[in-house]
């Protein structure tokens, strides 16, 4: 059997009992190390469980599928991801690849920030298409998430913006080389995702984006340490929520009143917060 | 302090450990019972737990609020969700309440069915707005929903429909007489919601879930003996899927090959839905 685990999304005592049990019985575990991360470290999980893990980097689970579902045709292997399993595409190609090999497969749900987001008080069923935002560069600035957000805008529906992380990615000199030495890893903050958003607004001009636009920027949800802080794009530019990781909504105008009252209470500045809602929120259904 | 802690979906082992620690040590714990349920009992979770659980029902929620919160400034008190805390919007208003009154909140988050859905295959940021299905009456059948569906269509995403639950409710006969005598709960299956969702696209006529829709329908999400089954809304109506509870899923048209794969593999028959999606939704990106 192959178990995909959730370990939620703050640290070691966030796994359930039930994920807990397997992974202490299971044949081998892995952890997907890369497109999330919990706040703790893997010396720490192993300790916690009781149990060596291996870290499954992106080149072991899309090219070396076959090595991690190895004996699970007779055996059990865990597959931990944090936050619930099926928050990240790539688990679908492992589970397809199982299913290939005629391997059963089980999971073990956990939180994810795609439903803990509704700790910033906005309700869950008045959230469009979650987008990502990558790291621009120089010369890469890709505004395909712009037309996304148009979408949820025009409907008046809140948007998720999940936040770039690169874990292991080396500097192209090292990648022409062949050399395998790794950057350090990089998360995408609240105030530089809410910087290039304003930058592709600048271009487009269409009102999605601007520096008058309220978000909810959020920092380690679900830990003791959570930050939420809501403001303008502009505000939340310049607003430093600590430590990894991060995530951030853009507001959509279909709200309720409660949404606002609970809202309000994280607001960077209450009188800009109250004078940007009436102008451009209330009463825009 | 009080603390809102989501319990997940299926049974008693579905709580995170560090959920479980503070269940074991608060000095009152309260369970939030009708707007979704898990598939234990409550005394299964009393004997698990170790601890007396009072049953929360709406109007203690909604009416009695400072009774759960009383003594929660100076010791600390567990509200029980299963699911997510955040799931519902009605604990929004005790969060509120307990704001007013000084007490600290901390949440432990849990899976929801808002990302556990990704057990389907379907990627969970291709879904826009949840919506909820509630049981039709001969005189009542309210037909917001198709609004709303209509707006997710038009963008070509996916569609959770939450469907309703019945727990603790009175005969208009007995609620008339102030007789507290409750009916037995209601579940709605996915069969029921299939078949109230054509009869409204029959009056529409917009095509946007009428037989031939694609959509999944999940019953027991997280549970051992979890189904998921794919097919039109037609073929739906007449499909069995159990025990409750079940929610329901309307493709969207924006669909990934790795998404078709998965989902057919839960196709009631294969014919259909091959034929179905070549004509329906096969690269109408």
């Amino acid at each position: 059997m192959l178990y995909l685990i959730g370990l939620g999304l703050a640290d070691e005592t966030d796994v359930t009992v039930k994920g807990l049990e397997l992974i202490k019985k299971v044949e081998r575990v892995y952890i997907e190390a890369y497109t999330s991360i919990l706040l703790v470290d893997t010396e720490k999980l192993e300790a916690y469980y009781g149990r060596p893990i291996i870290i499954a980097d992106r080149e072991m689970v899309e090219s070396s599928s076959d090595e991690i579902l190895a004996g699970a045709d007779t055996s059990d292997i865990a597959f931990l991801v944090v936050g619930d399993p099926f928050g990240a595409t790539t688990h679908t190609d492992l589970i397809l690849r199982a299913r290939e090999l005629k391997i059963p497969v089980q999971s073990v749900h956990n939180a994810s920030i795609m439903s803990a987001i509704g700790a910033t008080g906005l309700q869950l069923y008045s959230f469009g298409q979650t987008l990502s935002m990558v790291f621009f560069t120089e010369t890469w600035k890709p505004a395909s998430f712009y037309d996304r957000l148009k979408e949820n805008h025009q409907i008046g529906l809140h948007t998720l913006v999940l936040l770039d992380i690169k874990v292991k990615e080396q500097s192209l000199a090292n990648l022409a080389r062949g050399r395998k030495i790794y950057e350090p890893p990089r998360f995408m903050t609240v105030a530089q995702c809410a910087s290039q958003m304003m930058e592709i607004e600048a271009e487009k001009c269409e009102g999605i984006c601007g520096t008058k636009t309220l978000a909810i920027g959020v920092a380690r949800i679900g830990a003791r340490d959570q930050k939420i802080a809501a403001g303008t794009l502009e505000q939340l530019s310049d607003t430093d929520l600590g430590a990894p990781l991060h995530s951030l909504v853009i507001l959509g105008r279909r709200t309720h009143y409660l949404e606002r009252d609970f809202v309000r209470e994280y607001a960077i500045d209450k009188a800009i917060f109250d004078a940007v809602w009436s102008e451009f929120y209330e009463g825009k259904q």
